[in-house]
C-alpha cells in the first residue's frame, strides 16, 4: 500500500495516474492478424487458434449437441443462481427503455426519438483460468432486450477445443445460439470483416486482455463500433468511521484478485481507519487462492486520508473510478456531488461483487478514467436512437421563414430553396382556394 | 445521375458503397501537429495557424468586446430566426432527459441510473466559406442543457484573425463565452492535450474536414472521447406518386450543394417518377450559386427504382442514410420497418433543411453507414449515465447466496468473501439479538 495523508491538490493528478499501457509494440501483431483474417478468412483463424490457443479446430461454431450437453454439466444450484441473477439484470435493463414522446416544438412540427436495435452485434467473452459466464449475462441480456437480430458470441477454446459448460449454458439461457470457439485478436478481426464461418457485425462488446483491447480499437477505426476503450479493473472505496473495516478490506481484496494491474484505492477521513482496514486486508489475504495476484495489486494500491468530504469527492471525481463504494454516514453528500464513476455501491451492505453478478446493474464499465466521458454498458449500448420529424403544411409555414433566413446567412441557397418551393406552392394553393371560394359565392 | 432499375440483391452492397477516404496519407501530418502541440503548446498553435489559416495571432481567445460587438453586427431578422430555432432545439433536447426510476430488482436491492454532465467539452465549428452558426446551436444547446461545467468552442479565424459575427452572436446566445480562434488538426490537438491558452477537454464534438476528422480519431485513441466518426453528408429520399417531384428535386439539391463528395440517393417505385425528379433537378440547379459543387455531387448520385416497398426499405436499411426523407402514401410501413438512419423527415412538407436549422432535432448525425451502430448527437452525447445500487441488510441476505455461488464458480474467492463476511456478520447480529430477547424474557 502507498499511504498519503491530505495530499496537496497539485499532487492529485500524479496520484490518480494509471499505469501507461504501451500498445505500440502490439500494433504489428494485431495488424498482421487483421490482414491475414481479411484475406484468408477461416484458414487464418485456424492457424491463429493453433498458434495462440494451442487448439486444433476444424469448425468454430459450437454445435447444438454440445450446448444441450452443457445444461446437464452445470450443477443445479449454480443454474438457479444464474437464473436469479438473470431476472434481476433483466428487470433493471428493461427499465432503461425510452418512451416515445412526440414533442410539438412549433405548431405543426412534431419531433420524436425512437430506439432501434443494432442489427448485428458480437459479444466477446474472455477465456483464461475462470469461465466468465457472468459477462454472458451482462452483454447477452441487454442485447436480447434491445431486440438485436443477430447476436454472436466468441470465446476462446481450451486446448481440447472446448468451451466451459457454464458459458454455453448461460448463453443458451439468454437465447444466444451462435457461439464460436474463437478468441483473441483473431476473433475481433473475424467479427470486423466476417469470414466463411463468422458473421461480420456492426458492434463488438465485451472485455478482454490487452490484445483484445488493441484489436477492438483497430476494429473501431475500420468502421465497427465498440462498447468502450478498456483498461485494468478498478475499485475506489470511500469510508468513514461508520464503515466496517473488515467489509472494506474484503471489497478491496475482491478487486485486487482480478490481476496484478488492478487498481485499488481507499479514501478515508482518518489514518486510524486506513490502518484498521490494512490490518484486516493482511488477515483476509492469507486464505485467498489468488493471494499472490492480490499482493501484486496491493503493492500499487493507494490509501489516502482526506480531512474533509469536499476534498474526498473532488479527488474521486478527478480519478473517475470504474467501481465506487460509498460507506459513510452522509451518503447524500457524495451522491449529489459525484460526477465521475461507472457504478456506485451505497452503504455497508453493497459490495462490488453484488453488482458484478446479481444486483441487476451492468458490470461492463468504463475504466482508466473514461468514466469522465463514457457510460457503462446498458440497453443504450445495443440501440441507436433515430430522430423523426413530421411537419404539416401549417408547420412549414411556421418554421419555413426561419429556415430561409438561416440558410441564406450560411450561404446555402439550395437549403433555402427546399423551403421556398414548398412555401410558394402553399401560397399558390391558398390563392386558388380563395379564388374557388369567391367563384362559389 | 446513375440509374438502376430493380437491381438484384447481390448488387446492393456495391451500390450502397461510399467512396473510400484515404486517411493514411494524412496520418503523418496529423501526428506531427499533435506532437508539436503537445510539446510546444501555444507556440505551435501560432505557427500552424499562420501556416494553415494565414492568420497571425498573438492570443486565441476572443475577447468580450468582440463578442459584444457581434451582437450589433448581425441583422435583427437573422437574430430573431436564430432565437426561434434555439427555442425549438431546446424544447426537443430538453425532452430527452431520463427520469430517475429506482427499480427494486429483489426486495432490499434498489438500482437506478443518474445522468451526470461530462464536465469539460470542446465544440468544433468548421470555418470555410459559410459561417456555420447553426452547428453552434446544435452542439451548444444540448451541452448547456446537460449542465457541462466547461464548454469551449474552437473555430478557425479568417486571414485577419477574425471569427464571423453570426458565430460569436450564436455562441454568446447559448451561453458559451470561451471562444477560441483556432481550427484544423491543431485545434483538436490543443483540446486533447491542453495548452497555456486552450483547456484540455474530456470530449470533442463537431463536424470538420477530413483533417479534423482524422485528428478526432487520433484524439479518441489518446483518451479524449469524440461524438462519432464522420464522412461526407448524405440524403436519401424515398418517393412515390404522392410526392412532388419539384420538392424532391429541391431536397436532393440541398444535399448536393454541400460538397462534390455529398451522397445523394433517390428511391422511387417507378422510373417515370425518377425521370420527372431529374428533370426538376436540371431546372432548379441552373440558378444555384453553388451549381458546380452540386453538379459534382450529382454525378455520383444514385436514382434507383424498386418495384415494391419491401425492397425499398431493405435497401434503405442496408445503406443506412444520415438523412432520410419519406414522401410516400404509406409512411407507417416505412417508419415501422426502418432500422438504420440518422434523422427522418416525414411527408411532403418536411425538407431536410427544416431539421438542419429549426425543427428542433439535431443535425450532427452519423454518416458513412454509421447509422447502423451510432445515434446522432443528443442530450446523451453530453452526459454519462452512472448506475447506483443501494442494498439493505435484507437485500444482501436475498442476493448474497446467489453472488457466492457465481463467484465461486468463476473461481473468484475474494469476490465471494466480500459477501460471505457480510452474511456472517448479519447472522451473528441476529443470533445476538435473539439472545438478548431471550434474556429480556
Amino acid at each position: 500500500m502507498n499511504y498519503y495523508n491530505s495530499p496537496a491538490r497539485q499532487e492529485w493528478e500524479k496520484i490518480a495516474l494509471r499505469p501507461t499501457i504501451l500498445r505500440a509494440e502490439m500494433a504489428d501483431t494485431i495488424k498482421m492478424v487483421f490482414e491475414a483474417v481479411k484475406s484468408e478468412g477461416d484458414e487464418a483463424l485456424k492457424r491463429f487458434t493453433l498458434a495462440f490457443d494451442n487448439a486444433h479446430l476444424d469448425t468454430f461454431q459450437v454445435d447444438t449437441a454440445a450446448i444441450n450437453a452443457a445444461t446437464t454439466l452445470v450443477n443445479p444450484a449454480l443454474k438457479d443462481a444464474i437464473l436469479a441473477a438473470k431476472r434481476n439484470i433483466e428487470k433493471f435493463h428493461n427499465s432503461q427503455r425510452i418512451t416515445k414522446t412526440k414533442i410539438e416544438t412549433t405548431p405543426g412540427v412534431l419531433c420524436w426519438q425512437e430506439s432501434r436495435p443494432i442489427e448485428k452485434v458480437g459479444l466477446y467473452i474472455p477465456g483464461g483460468t475462470a469461465p466468465l459466464f457472468s459477462t454472458v449475462l451482462m452483454l447477452g441480456i441487454p442485447a436480447k432486450l434491445a431486440g438485436c437480430e443477430e447476436i454472436i458470441l466468441c470465446t476462446p477454446p481450451n486446448q481440447k477445443g472446448e468451451i466451459n459448460p457454464a458459458i454455453l449454458y448461460t448463453a443458451s439461457l439468454v437465447g444466444i445460439d451462435k457461439i464460436f470457439r474463437l478468441g483473441g485478436a483473431q476473433a475481433i478481426a473475424a467479427m470486423t470483416f466476417g469470414t466463411e464461418s463468422i458473421p461480420k457485425v456492426y458492434k463488438i462488446l465485451g472485455p478482454g486482455n490487452q490484445y483484445v483491447t488493441a484489436a477492438k480499437e483497430l476494429a473501431s477505426r475500420l468502421g465497427t463500433a465498440i462498447d468502450m476503450p478498456a483498461g485494468p479493473s478498478e475499485l475506489m472505496v470511500i469510508a468513514d468511521e461508520t464503515a466496517d473495516p473488515a467489509f472494506v478490506a474484503a471489497d478491496l481484496l475482491s478487486q485486487a484478485e482480478h490481476g496484478t494491474d488492478s487498481q485499488v484505492i481507499c479514501l478515508a477521513n482518518s489514518t486510524e481507519l486506513l490502518k484498521k482496514i490494512e490490518a484486516e486486508v493482511q488477515i483476509q489475504i492469507q486464505k485467498l487462492p489468488r493471494k499472490s495476484i492480490a499482493e501484486g495489486a496491493l503493492e500499487n494500491s493507494k490509501f489516502i486520508c482526506f480531512e474533509n468530504a469536499k476534498d474526498t469527492i473532488d479527488f474521486c471525481n478527478l480519478y473517475a473510478p470504474e467501481h465506487l463504494i460509498i460507506a459513510v454516514a452522509d451518503m447524500d453528500f457524495y451522491v449529489q456531488n459525484l460526477n465521475n464513476a461507472g457504478s456506485v455501491f451505497l452503504g455497508n451492505y453493497a459490495p462490488e461483487s453484488a453488482g458484478d453478478y446479481a444486483s441487476g446493474t451492468n458490470h461492463t464499465l468504463p475504466t482508466n478514467g473514461f468514466a469522465k466521458s463514457y457510460s457503462g454498458v446498458s440497453l443504450d449500448s445495443f440501440v441507436k436512437k433515430i430522430t423523426f420529424q413530421e411537419i404539416s403544411k401549417q408547420g412549414i409555414c411556421n418554421i419555413g421563414p426561419i429556415v430561409e433566413k438561416m440558410a441564406f446567412a450560411e450561404q446555402l441557397q439550395a437549403h433555402k430553396n427546399a423551403v421556398t418551393i414548398r412555401l410558394e406552392a402553399l401560397a399558390k394553393e391558398s390563392r386558388e382556394e380563395s379564388q374557388e371560394q369567391r367563384i362559389e359565392r
